[in-house]
């Protein structure tokens, strides 16, 4: 069968994990690749082989050539590009967010209703084999109900007033920073692991840095700038985001979110309390599932395709032990998402197992409500 | 010189912990022993070689023999006992909560100033060696400026609707329930550790378990009942909470405690994010200070008598590797209250190094606001 | 430029893991794949869009199309393979261990040196960032001189007695089979992070379950058995070893191995006792290198594109927190491997900065002198 | 009652630790205190109350108000001492070795023996509760049979050519060091824990630091001299060692022990592989059985008063989660001992379920062999 020609936006960091991950799937080609920062575009494409390079994200999309487009621009260029991606009838895999608010992104779910298109959203965590595990554990009633959850995402990447980034401009990222971009992921997780809905917030957002210094040349992310001129810059978004949620069955939950933890990389975390045991999951050990227990010794479960739940044991893809890191996670969800495709092209059923456009557009409904509480200081429903 | 004279009130699971520690004390002896259950407080004399036991509290606190009082009655009984024994010119250690609310605790302070009285409250968590590191390499501007914590504090002992306890009965425990037991000991933590006070805080009280199998025989903390009569009460206190504090320099924290965490015993933990380290603090590794840096790797320091700190190094007594636990912390802070009694009693000049009813006072009035902020759903200002 | 054509023997575990990787790497191109089990290679080549499928490891070696072999056949398959393709004028990555003996070794490293092939031998181990940091910083004089080390590799996919694997038979996998297996790699660890050799040893080689149900039908490694006929065989090779070992200036070390120890996946492990810190790795936690101190506390270093050594960063592809797996690690070694054919390739200067066949044969010296300590009892020293 | 009265030999580290526990226990009273530095043992005396002190060892044995002798004088003093008590018909709770010798410490069992005395070594690793638990699980059949084991002891206090102490002078501390100080520990954990014994040894000893810095004036033990005047010495005896096991039933262990580990401070580890689970005990984190399976996912048995088996509870004397440290341990093992004095005394069956001079004898056994096996180079039996 021919294979799936995708094509590429945003080449920074994020864009090449998911250049060196679609090398992985037989069926793909990555067709093409777009950055507004054309050389960086072109080294990618260089390294990698790919034939093409696009100078806009929108000569991208527009390209006859390119059957699915992976967004990977910054957030400001999300909205936009996805919509012109699901009018040109392509299917799309987007990073998060998907737009810079809810009502866009209710948008982007009715247009791709609409087009019938199939859309993913790199919710990426929730692809480790023992987070699958754990869902499924829920789903099969271990777990008993959740009662309560906790959990943080922790970064250091932003410590020092040195550090900028475009994620720290609300006119490119959006509203909120740290909430959106860490949190966003943590409350994914607890969509994903308890299957329950966040229904209400209470949110403090804060700057731990009032102040930066912003350099004249541009940054990409997790890059640390050495000398150079800067602009000193007020800094109205958050880089440390606390959240209270309550879940449609009532069980209650408590997130920190900080990026600059010094000492903390990508420290995210989640704990759920049931009425029959506990999970705890962590990025720093990401291939062990913790299991509570009241009236017996606690389990340390490790990702194993011999003793998952059936329905998860394809994502352990080494033998157990064998430790697989957050490049396989990527490669699980995409995996997914191109098993569909190639499932719809076949003519065969099409499983949505994998977070879409639907899972992205309530993540923005609690970051919308997370901002609206911080703004009142007060308890807010989620929309939606 | 001779022995100071101890009365003990309360013989239940911390009571005798009390009486454990304070025999390991040169200079002190227990002369007297009172709980409302006769019977036990007549076993803990007998195993112990005490050699008095009154009926009840009033009649230890009246005895003259007695010149310490150490009140380990339930918490309704904490108010009185200790006024009571303020009145009578005696010093007093109290296990928390020094009364139900803070016009009360702040009565005591006043009694215990006008008495000239030493008094000390079993906030022993920051007794551990690499607790009281932490808090002299923040005064000595290791860590910086505080600007963030997160932590919590979970356990397991009511996760069955089987589990009862008097901490769950209003009368007898106050207006809450975990937020007091529990939060207290993580507030104190940061106050100790930051040496900032808390000023602002939202909270979130939660009861998971809204109704329990009370025991018509009484039970004792920490003890599983087995079969027996019983009957359903309804609980109106919280068995989960969660907390968001806002710190006297503008810093941000945020807290999660719950007793229904099945696999979770005395999980406490405090997280500390400055402007130039962090420190990670957990009571499942208790000897243990993690810190954490962005330019270098991280390091975890074991308590040391020869590493710490100097005014530190007294707190770890045994040499390094030598595990210190539970029993140790409450001996450091006991020996640091009868250290200051001593040095009273020799002239010397009294320093304050450990907790004392003025630092009972403002957790009590912290867990006010905690528990106002809860019935309005707003952020509360800590009085005093 | 062309693509470098591969062609891989044995497509079982290990050499699917092999196709994952060189998928990963632009300028490579596998054009064929041969293994005995015919159905197993057309799967895999089906699966992978692989062109070629060749039904002798023979066959393969000699398809003039295939510039670069892949050796993952059984263990007595190696030899003779390895030498064919040197002598047909290949390239050669291999899995240990070359060959069955040491004398077999030293051929295939003369007739490398005669053909003036690149070699590699799939030591992946070293290649976890933190590995070759910790080797870096030993060159650099950061460890001091090593004055001990210890460490242990402990599987248990052959816990049961129906675990069955060609390992345990020494007509297919050698002499030995633990110590072999799993043994070479912590020696090559020794090797590769201490810059020392191995020049003397005593072993221990033991049969912990004597007597295995083998089925009928054959088995594939780390896969389980259901059901199915079996007859009983004895077994005559080790499923635990012990090794004490003497290095080249006098520091000792001792290691344990075995493939029963239940609930021990691939739990490899080296410790690295210095004049000046010590290292500790664990392949459980793979991304931390752990660095002893005496005079302050204890590090925890974590793979980083930013705060290794210069020459280490390229093997830490993904920002700091973002795990890299057992994918990775190979990856990394292939891409030294293929970085090297294309250094060769167009011109430039070649460095072999991965385990090739010299690196092999020294692995087997060791082995063969732990055999034979083993059968008299006795230290004995290492050839070569 | 009247309370049992003990004499104590040498005020030094352990001696204190002793003197501390011994303060807990509430039948007991220490009657007097000696040490060869006088000054040290009034020291002692003055800081915990006690009356008598004598200028030796034997003038406290010789001192009738002396019931019970604890001996922590240095190796070379424990056979003489523990042989003059046992000849006056006292008690004797001993440091260990009880001897220099396997001889002597056979004379030392024949004389308990005739003198029907109750004696003790202070074995007190085997006092953790979960040690306790691992022995009653292996006793009740849990782990099936035994069949590998390994572990390791590990510190850091002689890292410098700086560090000195009597240990390293064979004419007071014995043949050997490290595998006789830590070996013992090691050895009587398996002993314990597995309830069987070990039958043969392969041993090597060896001096990582040949050449020490003696200081004129003495040295306590996990002190750290400053500065002052010493002598270069050459040193005879084992700062690291190595030892091969095996076991009466054909078990094989392996075993590292080292005094030089930077980083590494009371560093004891067992990991038992049987046919049915593993279990691992780490002295790092002693409150926690690690058991491993290989069909589900691994468990963490934390010290419980409740879940663990019905004759190891009493010595989890804390609720769950607070962590009980080494004075715990030594406290459980001392309380064992007194108990059974107590049941003597009052005319009830005495049961041993402590070490004694027997247990005592049998390590003298190992590390007889131990020695002589590193002599030869050979395998050797162990005596007895």
């Amino acid at each position: 069968m021919e294979k799936i020609k995708v094509g590429l936006i945003g080449t920074g960091y994020i864009g090449v994990v998911h250049l060196e991950i679609l090398r992985r799937l037989p069926g793909v080609e990555v067709a093409a690749v777009a950055d507004t920062n054309e050389k960086l575009a072109r080294a990618a494409a260089g390294r990698l082989g790919i034939a093409k390079v696009h100078a806009s994200g929108e000569a991208l999309v527009a390209d006859p050539a390119v059957q699915v487009v992976h967004n990977c621009a910054p957030n400001n260029a999300h909205f936009s590009l996805n919509k012109m991606a699901l009018e040109a009838g392509k299917d799309v895999l987007s990073e998060k967010p998907l737009a810079l608010d809810a009502k866009q992104s209710a948008e982007l779910v009715r247009l791709a209703d609409k087009h019938k298109a199939l859309t993913g959203i790199n919710f990426c965590y929730r692809y480790y084999p023992v987070v699958q595990e754990a869902a499924a554990r829920v789903r099969r009633g271990d777990l008993g109900e959740v009662r309560a959850l906790m959990g943080h995402f922790l970064q250091d990447w932003l410590f020092y007033d040195t550090d900028y980034s475009w994620r720290l401009d609300p006119s490119v990222a959006g509203a909120a920073n740290v909430i959106a971009d860490l949190g966003s992921h943590w409350c994914d997780l607890v969509r994903f692991v308890t299957g329950r809905k966040i229904v209400e917030v209470m949110a403090e957002l804060h700057t731990c840095i009032p102040r930066r210094k912003k350099p004249k040349a541009g940054v990409l992310a997790f890059s640390t700038q050495v000398g150079g001129e800067y602009e000193e810059v007020d800094i109205k978004v958050d880089d440390y985001a606390a959240l209270f949620v309550r879940l449609d069955n009532g069980a209650r939950g408590n997130f920190t979110t900080c990026q600059v933890a010094a000492g903390r990389k990508v420290d995210l975390e989640l704990q759920v309390f049931g009425t029959k045991e506990s999970y705890a999951w962590s990025h720093v050990h990401p291939n062990a599932l913790w299991i509570g227990h009241r009236e017996k010794g606690n389990e340390t479960f490790y990702e194993s395709a011999v003793l998952q739940a059936e329905e998860t044991r394809k994502y352990a893809t080494l033998p157990t032990g064998h430790p697989m890191g957050y490049h396989d996670a990527v490669y699980n969800l995409f995996r997914d998402f191109y098993g569909a495709l190639e499932a719809r092209r076949a003519g065969r059923s099409v499983s949505i197992t994998f977070p879409d456009f639907r899972t992205g557009h309530e993540a923005m409904c609690v970051l919308g409500a997370a901002v609206e509480s911080h703004r009142t200081g007060r308890w807010t429903r989620v929309a939606g």
